[in-house]
């Protein structure tokens, strides 16, 4: 730190990536990336759509934001466009929380929404997930704020009902309820319907997962016009070409091949039900995932021991330090022959 | 706005970007772009270079800023990358300045300036131009803040010399000196060399305007290690995948072939003379510009009417309502045909 960095942020601790060596190859399952490429239908339609680069962006995102408005059955002024969901989340919080209005989430969720709290200076709150890590919405009942719900949750997978969810909004009409919805095509309900219904709702949902596109950098938020209206407030005050014409040509590819993008989740849906089987048979415990991956323990081999372990042999999964989920490793689902590989290296460190 | 919107931003008033016009063809000399694209040379280049879509970006930027260290003479861990440069001058302005430390800027300059401030909630002071419309950096000397200087100056074009920037930090060893150099590269001095000996410089560039990639979105500042350390804790406490995978390739094949980039530079510069004495013979004052546009006024003819008289005539320039420089435009150095074009229809206007 420089000794002119704000002290009002000298606490700050920022969010930590999985990890993404450069110096050898490894079987990758610890950022939950999609094992497949973009399919070359989504490539060479986004060639036919890019624009030269020496122009701007648009601004506006029209092509994708035309194309998810006719696939979400939502107006193109209920949708706004980020440089990855993060940045949506990040908007989420500055605009939505502050001193008054403080952050809600559970104490086991993505990582990053007390790192978003803090670097927007509003207070929050980590509500504790039952002793099964799975959400008791009535947590949320008599507690002012806007509630930020990963829906799987994450690092564990586990859902909630879009019932849930709809009780949840309508139990608190005077906040946002956010619902991240990274992982929401690998076996979840989306609560974008409910955003006609409930002004408060605001889905948010990424191109990084199920869209293959992590390296791309874009995601999308659903809400009531006022919603998208206030995100755009943000936008505009920060960068108005958040996205650049690489990624809106790209995206929209992919959109046009929602075909490839289905039989990938499903692929990926059923590779984790052969992972967890796998797991099971070694004696792990495996939660009940929706998501694409699994959290894992097992009284034979320590957490971290695994983690480390499996890295050392060219395997890398998530590991968090958190107390209460240290025993525990996130697994990416990649494809059946990467499982197989984790499941041999799991063998040899047993 | 909707009733969930913080109320602490109630007063926010967004950037108004430069018109993006999706309805007809525009010869366009609004937004500062490059009339040149990348070169194939460079774009060859950044193909072999992409990494696959469905894995994440690589959150240092490595190819890129390795580069970069190369070309400016620093070491890697001196620089930091943004999605534009919009990005960082945020992140400064997030980093360096608070309820103690507020932001100074020129009250002609970058318009984006205030509003970062405003949605940081810092407060600033902007400080005027002289009647010329250049800075005297004695008007700094005894306010306490963090500096924003962009140079060349925004919307004017006018530059403070390299010994003038180095009084200026030199001046104020306990506070940021943030120097803007988005249009560096068209015949102002870079203060990047000052960066080693004053630990309190901070150059912020960008890849929007010399290097012909606005629609890629990719900037980058270089300071201390210190001071880059902490844009990387906003960063990774904001979006560590800040740029993606296509930039990150595309910015370094265009980095692989700096003498077109040169070239550009020198054919935009000549045409900056040639326009600025097309304009002065209609009776134009042209302010003098090293960037690629120039700033100019007519008493034969109001700023505004000029703009919005040429944009019905198919060429967009751009205007600003701030009363001190409501009788200007700003118009972007294009081709010498885009040159040609404009002088014809402001005859018209005449």
């Amino acid at each position: 730190m420089s000794r002119f960095f704000t002290g009002t942020l000298s606490a700050l601790k920022p969010y930590t990536p999985g990890e993404q060596p450069q110096d050898m190859k490894y079987v990758k399952l610890n950022t939950n990336e999609s094992p497949y490429a973009p399919s070359d239908k989504a490539k060479e339609i986004a060639k036919e759509h890019l624009r030269e680069l020496n122009l701007y962006s648009d601004p506006e995102g029209r092509l994708v934001r035309d194309k998810l408005s006719e696939m979400y059955g939502v107006s193109a002024d209920n949708i706004v466009l980020g440089n990855g969901s993060d940045e949506l989340l990040f908007f989420s919080f500055r605009a939505f929380c502050d001193e008054g209005m403080p952050a809600l989430f559970p104490d086991i969720t993505y990582g990053f929404y007390p790192v978003f709290a803090e670097i927007n200076r509003v207070p929050y709150e980590e509500i504790p997930l039952r002793e099964d890590l799975s959400i008791d919405i009535s947590d949320y009942a008599d507690k002012k704020g806007t509630v930020f719900i990963a829906n799987p949750n994450a690092p564990t997978g586990r859902t909630l009902s879009i019932g849930e969810i709809e009780k949840l909004a309508a139990s608190r009409p005077d906040s946002v309820v956010v619902i991240d919805e990274a992982y929401v095509d690998f076996g979840a309900e989306s609560a974008v319907r409910l955003t006609e219904k409930y002004e408060n709702i605001l889905v948010i949902q990424t191109f990084s997962k199920s869209r293959s596109l992590a390296g791309a950098r874009i995601g999308f938020a659903i809400g009531s016009r006022e919603l998208i209206a206030d995100l755009n407030t943000i936008r505009y005050s920060f960068n108005p070409y958040n996205i650049n014409s690489m990624t809106l040509a790209m995206a929209y590819g992919v959109l046009c091949d929602e075909e490839r993008v289905r039989d990938n989740c499903k692929r990926i849906a059923e590779n984790r039900d052969y992972t967890a089987s796998r797991l099971k048979e070694l004696g792990f415990e495996v939660i009940d995932s929706k998501a694409n991956f699994v959290f894992v323990r097992s009284e034979a081999i320590d957490g971290e021991r695994l983690y480390t372990g499996l890295k050392e042999k060219g395997v890398l999964v998530r590991h968090f330090t958190k107390e209460r989920i240290k025993d525990y490793n996130r697994i990416t689902i990649g494809t059946r022959e990467e499982t197989d590989i984790l499941i041999d290296r799991i063998r040899e460190l047993m």
